[in-house]
Parts: C-alpha cells; sequence; structure tokens
C-alpha cells in the first residue's frame, strides 16, 4: 500500500508520473501488485496547480496501514513550516517504511531532518537553494536518487523513472519495461541522466567559444570573474567575446551574467528563507543595496516585494 | 479554452501529459495564453483507470465556448458505441475546431467518421485494431499526427511532445523548450520518434540473426512462412534457429511465432468488434475452430469468452 500525500498546488504530472506505473504493474502482470491511498494534511480536499480538485482517500492517522509514503509538493513548499508535518514524518522514517518524493518534497524531507548525510535530488530550479539551506546534505543533480529507504526525485516525467527503478528491484525488468511501453517511454532513464537540456539546445546556440564561456559565468556566481578574464580562459579577446554576446542574445556578457546572477538571486528568493543579505552575498553582490537596485532594474520589483508574492 | 472530454477509465498520465503543458505555459510565459474545461458525456463526474475521481466543469451543450476539444480515453473505448456522441462529434468538427486525441481517442474520432483520408496514429497496442476496422484511415506508428486541424497521440508521455509541438507553433520555441525543463523532459521527441523500445531493449536479446527472424514473424501474420524459410532468410539452418530461440526464450520458433500471431488476435478481439472468422484469417488460421483451439490452449480462455470479459 502505497500512500501518497498531497500538498497545495502540488504538479498533476509529476504525482501521474509516480502513480500511473503501480497501475499499470498490476494491469500487465494480471495482479494485485500495488494499491494506494492519496493523503492531505488536513484531510479534506485539495487543488492541484492546474485547478482540479483532489479528494484524499486515508487519512493522516491511519498511515501505519502503509508499506510506503511519497509526497508529492508543488509551488510554494519553501513556505510550509508546520512542525506538526516535520514531527510526523520522522515519526513515519524511524518506523523504516520507505519515503519518497517528487518535485518540491525533498524540502520536506530535509526540513524533518531525514536526509542529514544522505544523497537526494530535487527540480534543478531549486537544487541551489535546497543546498544553500540545508549544507549538510549531500544534493545531486541525478534525475532521482534512492539512498537509504529514501527516494528522491527531480520531478516531472523522471518520477516514472524512479517509479520503473523501483519496480524493477522489486517485480523485475522484463515487468518495468512493460510499463515503460505502455506509457510511450521507450527509453527508461537512469538515475543519471540528464534533468536539463544541453546548453546547445537550450539556448538554441552552437558556437563552442560562447557555450564555453556560459558555463564559466554559471559556475562562479558567488565569485565573479571579470569578463576581461573570462575572454582570455576561452581563449578570445573580449572584444571578440562581446560581438559574440550581441550576435547571439543581442546583450553584452557583462549583462549576460548579470542577468543570470539575478534570476539565481530570485529562485533563492523564492525558494529559501535566507535573508536577502546572505542572498546577495551568494549571488556576487558586495551589498544587499546593490543587489536590491539592479534586481528591482532587472524584475520591476523589489526584492522584499517578491518575498511576499 | 481547450475541453478535455474525458472518457471511463482514461489513463491519467496521458490526461497530464496533455493539460500540464498548458499550464506551464501560462507560468512560464507570465500571461494566460491557455485556460481548460473538463468534460464527461454524461456531465457527471467519473473515474479514471487508477481509481481517482474526476469532475466535469463544463456542460457538453456548452461546447461554443471551447477553441479545441481533446478526447481522452482509456480501456473500453472500442466498446462505445453511443450515435448521439459521434453526431456530437461531427458537429464539433464541422465548427472547424482544432480536435484531439490521446491513448484510444483515435477509435472515436475514427467511428465519427472525422479521421477518412487523413493521417493520425493512436497507442501501438491498438494500431492494427484501427486500421482494420478502418482500412480508409492512415493509420500510422508516429508518436503524434497532426493532419488538417485534428492532432491524434499514442498516449501516455507523448502526449507532452504532441502539446510541446502545438506550443511551439502557437507561441515559439523557447517556451516549448522552457516547459520541457520544467516536465524534466529535457529531449523534446518529434513526431518521428519511435513508440516502442527497439527488439533488442525490449526482448533483451543482441543476437542479431534472432531478432532478424522476430522481424520477420512480426510482418508474416496474416500470411504465415514456415520455419525453415524464415530460417533460410536469415542464413542460418533450421537446426540452429531451433538452438537460438531455445536458447533465449527456452521454446521453439515455431512456438514463438505461433504466441506472437495469437497475442495479435488477443488485441483484435479486445480492441475491435471484427467477427472472430475474420480475427482468425488476419492471425493466420485456416479456421476458426483452429484458431479457438489454440488461443484457449494459450490464454485459457476461448475468444468467445474473453468478448465478454
Amino acid at each position: 500500500m502505497v500512500g501518497f500525500l498531497l500538498f497545495p498546488q502540488f504538479a498533476m504530472l509529476s504525482f501521474s508520473s509516480v502513480i500511473e506505473p503501480l497501475r499499470i504493474a498490476n494491469r500487465m502482470s494480471g495482479k494485485s501488485l500495488y494499491c494506494w491511498h492519496l493523503m492531505s494534511l488536513d484531510d479534506r480536499a485539495l487543488e492541484a496547480s492546474n485547478g482540479l480538485p483532489f479528494m484524499p482517500t486515508l487519512a493522516m492517522e491511519d498511515w501505519q496501514e502503509l508499506d510506503a509514503l511519497i509526497l508529492v509538493a508543488g509551488l510554494g513548499t519553501n513556505l510550509i513550516a508546520d512542525e506538526r508535518l516535520f514531527h510526523w514524518l520522522r515519526k513515519v522514517g524511524r518506523s523504516r517504511r520507505l519515503l519518497g518524493s517528487t518535485s518540491t518534497g525533498s524540502f520536506l524531507l530535509a526540513k524533518a531532518g531525514l536526509l542529514d548525510r544522505k544523497h537526494c535530488t530535487i527540480h534543478w530550479e531549486n537544487q541551489a537553494s535546497l543546498q544553500e539551506e540545508y549544507p549538510e546534505i549531500i544534493v545531486s543533480n541525478e534525475l532521482f536518487e534512492i539512498d537509504q529507504g529514501i527516494m528522491t526525485c527531480s520531478g516531472g516525467t523522471a518520477g516514472l523513472d524512479m517509479m520503473l527503478s523501483l519496480i524493477e528491484r522489486q517485480h523485475g525488468s522484463e515487468l518495468a519495461k512493460q510499463i515503460a511501453e505502455q506509457c510511450i517511454h521507450p527509453n527508461i532513464r537512469s538515475a543519471h541522466e540528464k534533468q536539463r537540456m544541453s546548453h546547445e539546445a537550450r539556448l538554441g546556440v552552437h558556437n563552442s567559444t560562447l557555450i564555453a564561456a556560459i558555463k564559466i559565468m554559471e559556475s562562479h556566481i558567488e565569485d565573479p570573474l571579470s569578463c576581461e578574464s573570462i575572454a582570455m580562459l576561452v581563449d578570445v579577446s573580449h572584444r571578440q567575446m562581446q560581438r559574440l554576446f550581441k550576435q547571439h542574445f543581442g546583450i553584452t556578457p557583462a549583462n549576460y551574467y548579470l542577468n543570470f546572477r539575478l534570476e539565481h538571486g530570485d529562485r533563492l528568493l523564492r525558494y529559501t528563507s535566507m535573508p536577502i543579505i546572505d542572498i546577495a552575498t551568494a549571488t556576487g553582490f558586495s551589498s544587499t543595496s546593490h543587489f536590491s537596485k539592479c534586481y528591482r532594474k532587472f524584475f520591476g520589483i523589489s526584492p522584499k516585494e517578491r518575498r511576499k508574492t
């Protein structure tokens, strides 16, 4: 019996990707290998992020009926600060049941202290935020992680691959393949496959110098380099690098770099409770006021206002 | 405004894959590019194949509010024979709204006569059935097809690729890529990618002679060849071929071939209304009684009993 604990504004695609392999496992094997229950924090109906309502089928207090529990979280998970939830999660964790999460659910397992010194993953949008808030956790960018009875997943269709991996361990690869073919998911992904597109595909850019420069920028957020140093590292003149960025993105390398750091700061604002001064430092700004000024110029609102939305 | 007409026992993964890209398009663009409604044939709640209930939000008679209609069907679609539905579908079709389907929905568009002389696709399990029942339709094994205002899709996660293709046409590739990355679906698939695994991956077999023999069997269902001829075609002795099948599958080539034809017949029984005598012919049996005898031996029930389940 697998319980899916749904949180308000959860993503229905992430949920479907973890529940449907169980249903198809039953259909393809002709046996009741799995059954499932839906739960919600207050035992009442709640809405997915697409507005559709879902109704719990098991009360939170009846969790002992479960063999496994998977948290299906969505937008706003970092705002959940319900101490009773974390207490309850620790109790479930101590009972040695299989625990899992998809999308932003890793935040909740982390807050409950269940991920300490464990390998885990989360949606790429939230990786830096999770790592900044919980330095004792080993956050990877795997599609999914299964470590000491805790499965975490990056969300979306990666939930399929995580569940197929679980079903393969429990009932063999033949069944896992049949399920994947039913889902028109013929390329079962290993945990190590990438969450994101390549830079080339995502940015629509095929110039290797440009890609190399962008990768350097992305790996120096807290400690930004000068554009001159980056040009030197990728073996072109600063003038040439400026032409490349202008041609592909219509802006200077300095502006591209600044925007990238601001978008990173924006994710930290939205997905962590870090003080703004720490976010300014983590994105390479010398002061909160400088960060706030640049942020407001780019996003049209101040970091403080963003926190409130 | 996109309407999703849900049918009893629809697959929630297929549904999520077509609705969620719209929600994420709104989130990533910061605009209300799409909105959606759920509908059901009798305007009442219905269950997905995993048992979860869904509630319609738009009455069937209010279909004129829609810009597009997508049929989300599931198991048992071939049993739907509601003439009012087909009449209604033809009316929607004449209004030149965008029409689409996922999973087995193509059956319904076909029954309404909306696919005549059009390219369409359907889940690989149902391709032969659809083609047998509607010879005037051009059934492909593409992931999805978009032909003259009708989108059809093989189901499961292929719905994501179909909707990403639609969103790309309507709002550009930049947005489509952002949505794919949100869904942890970094490899957007073209319509031409395969629905199924390679024979090697599916069967766990890497012997090229064996694979070649199996492919010949699969392409001669109505007109089976002798195993001696197949051995000759793949350039081994009959004895060698027998050893290969025994070693990999534990049965003779003749039995493998027979089982394959029976499984094909089983799909025709379940997904079409073809008379059993026609199914016997379509799977290469000389008589209904021979087909029935072999079928019962393999599946443990008779073809007639199967039809009733």
